[in-house]
């Protein structure tokens, strides 16, 4: 185990009805005018958009609206978000949504402070500083963003997917998880949802970092929790118990809980951030497409811990004599999965073609930091194009 | 799984060399003048007060010293060091040491603010409503009192061992773990922590409350973490990687991370207290023959959740035809490996006595609240002194 620090000071408010604390804990963490950042029609039909907006009139909290977030969400709306945010004297960021709305609302909160243009701070010009006070009211289990300390946001002029800096000054203060607003996502909506949490998870499972079978056993523990849970909210999209797992597995999977000590490889999130920068696919479909890819291009740099995964995350009985026959049944079984779940597969499934390959990387170079990256395995252009190749039907 | 609020915000800072930065996490968390708890030999021994107190010197922040904490820290040394803050103005409790040193601080830390009696609040006559802060140096793997909401006071007059009110505001604002001041740790010592933080989560994992399938195998992943590190420590004291699993599952254990959302049992550290506080043993070791005898005794009330224990915890192959087997077979070996740590099994091993039952089941009556107690089961004057003799020899 490596050394560390862990900070995760968010409040969580975890259960049916905890919408209700909101106006009070929006107060209770400094915040006495609101911008309050959520997608359109959803967040309005499941009811979620009504119970906030009533909990903040209770709490005597003025607010003002930025809606039309989308999926992968774009630099113009936090641009938007800023103006509103210094015309308004906004001093708290309150997120309806997922991992977009919440993203979109971390980006203002650390971009209206900043002087400059807010890009600088995704670019590395200038440094995450300082950050308003964000809080979210989570209706997806997905991207984590309500526990964790980094955002993703799109270029719109370029298409370029980046991360901002990693701060534990993002991290939201609190976040409130009703596992009821969940009910009503889209099938497909869920089941990215699930590729996304575990993703999460398996980008801090596959590590060169040694003794870290503590965090080895909690990430298998999330891992087959959202394989058992999953399927159950698919086949039942009211079942209240499965809803309730994958929520608190998405928050668990990107707190860095279990995370801590080791090294991370994140390799599969940059391949699928290309994708679905150029295609507008959802991020949980495109990793559903690259993860099983990447595994197979690198399993051979560590079959044990491959072999591991096969046995301790999907039950395969091991081959002590023959690891690799494990390790590829668990690669084998993580697609057999994904394909139960209804997710994709191949690259055409996301919109991709095998002939924008090498524009793809191309892109990437252009990047700072764009090659190498990933902590398991590092991945160069070539690395990237024969994975991209191997997602191609 | 049931609603929940989950509140950490302790800066854990994990590692070799990590209490370079006490100072600086004093400051940052609002303290100028500390009182410094501790025990009194073995912190000097083995390095922790010295770098402390270097790291506090560096960073220009005067503190007076609390020394002879000793196990099952009694209140006189808590109104000693209530008198030594209000005189010197202090304005941050600092701990080097175990859950004994911690708890004293903790004590301290809402006594001082509080006029009255700081006993008044452990004995439910007046309310926990304001603390100063609290940070950990942590030099022993066990209680997890370093993220917890509550801490464990003998009352010197009368020997009674009480617990506070839990309380967010008593969770240290940071802790520096090092896991390199566990291994001058003597073996019982260890062996003690592991049987505390391994009941930590035992009480949390006994519960009626269902659907909750991912805490269960959060429990399951630290309970086996421990049963894998105990001994690697025990056979070699200097093991670091054992005792880096070992310090981090202790905070894990008990800051409720895998406790969320559950009912929770907490009988056998009921009836442990009593027995610390009449006989002084460690708790630990109080725990070890106390709760494989409690585990017996409620054993039938959820037999296939004592299957699930034994069959995830140790291993145990399950006899699904007859799954009170394959459950007495987990308790057993829970016995076995206690026993393999060089843990006690029986009362008399404690320095207990059968003819005491009565009196102590009588001085539990005396408690607020005294009973029944046990939120897996409840347990009855009859019950507590029937568990009691299940542990004689």
């Amino acid at each position: 185990m490596n050394a560390f620090n862990f900070y995760s000071p968010t409040f969580f408010a975890f259960g049916e009805g905890a919408e209700h604390q909101t106006g009070q804990l929006v107060r209770q963490f400094g915040g006495s005018r609101v911008l309050l950042v959520y997608g359109g029609g959803s967040a309005k039909r499941n009811g979620a958009y009504d119970a906030v907006t009533d909990s903040l009139r209770e709490a005597g909290i003025p607010w003002e609206e930025l809606n039309g977030v989308r999926p992968n969400p774009r630099s113009g709306l936090v641009y938007e978000g800023i103006d509103l945010c210094r015309r308004a004297g906004t001093d708290f960021l309150l997120a309806i949504g997922g991992g977009s709305a919440i993203d979109t609302a971390k980006a203002i909160a650390f971009g209206t402070p900043y002087g400059g243009d807010f890009w600088d701070i995704f670019a590395g010009k200038a440094k995450l500083e300082k950050c308003m006070p964000v809080g979210a009211v989570l209706t997806i289990a997905a991207a984590g963003s309500e526990g964790s300390n980094s955002c993703v946001i799109t270029q719109e002029d370029g298409n370029m997917k980046w991360g901002s800096p990693k701060s534990d000054l993002i991290r939201p203060r609190f976040a409130v998880l009703n596992p009821r607003y969940t009910c009503s996502l889209p099938p497909f909506q869920t089941a990215c949802g699930a590729a996304d949490m575990m993703s999460h998870i398996m980008e801090r499972y596959f590590t060169n970092t040694p003794d870290v079978g503590l965090t080895d056993r909690l990430c298998e523990a999330l891992l087959k929790t959202v394989i058992d849970a999953a399927p159950r909210a698919l086949a039942n999209p009211d079942d209240i118990s499965a809803r309730s797992d994958l929520m608190w597995v998405s928050t668990l999977a990107h707190n860095n809980s279990v995370g801590v000590g080791r090294e991370q490889d994140w390799a599969s999130h940059q391949m699928e951030h290309e994708l679905s920068a150029l295609y507008d696919c959802a991020h949980g479909a495109g990793l559903a497409v690259v993860t099983p890819a990447w595994m197979e291009y690198v399993m051979n740099h560590d079959v044990a811990r491959f072999a591991r995964f096969a046995a301790n995350v999907f039950g395969v009985e091991p081959d002590y004599a023959a690891p690799e026959r494990t390790a590829k049944e668990g690669i084998r079984r993580l697609r057999v999965f994904y394909r139960e779940l209804g997710l994709p597969a191949t690259l055409e499934e996301v919109g991709g073609r095998v002939e924008d390959i090498p524009a793809i990387i191309e892109r990437r170079k252009q990047k700072p930091n764009g090659f190498p990256f990933g902590g398991f395995v590092k991945i160069n252009p070539d690395d990237m194009a024969a994975i991209y190749r191997l997602c191609a039907k």
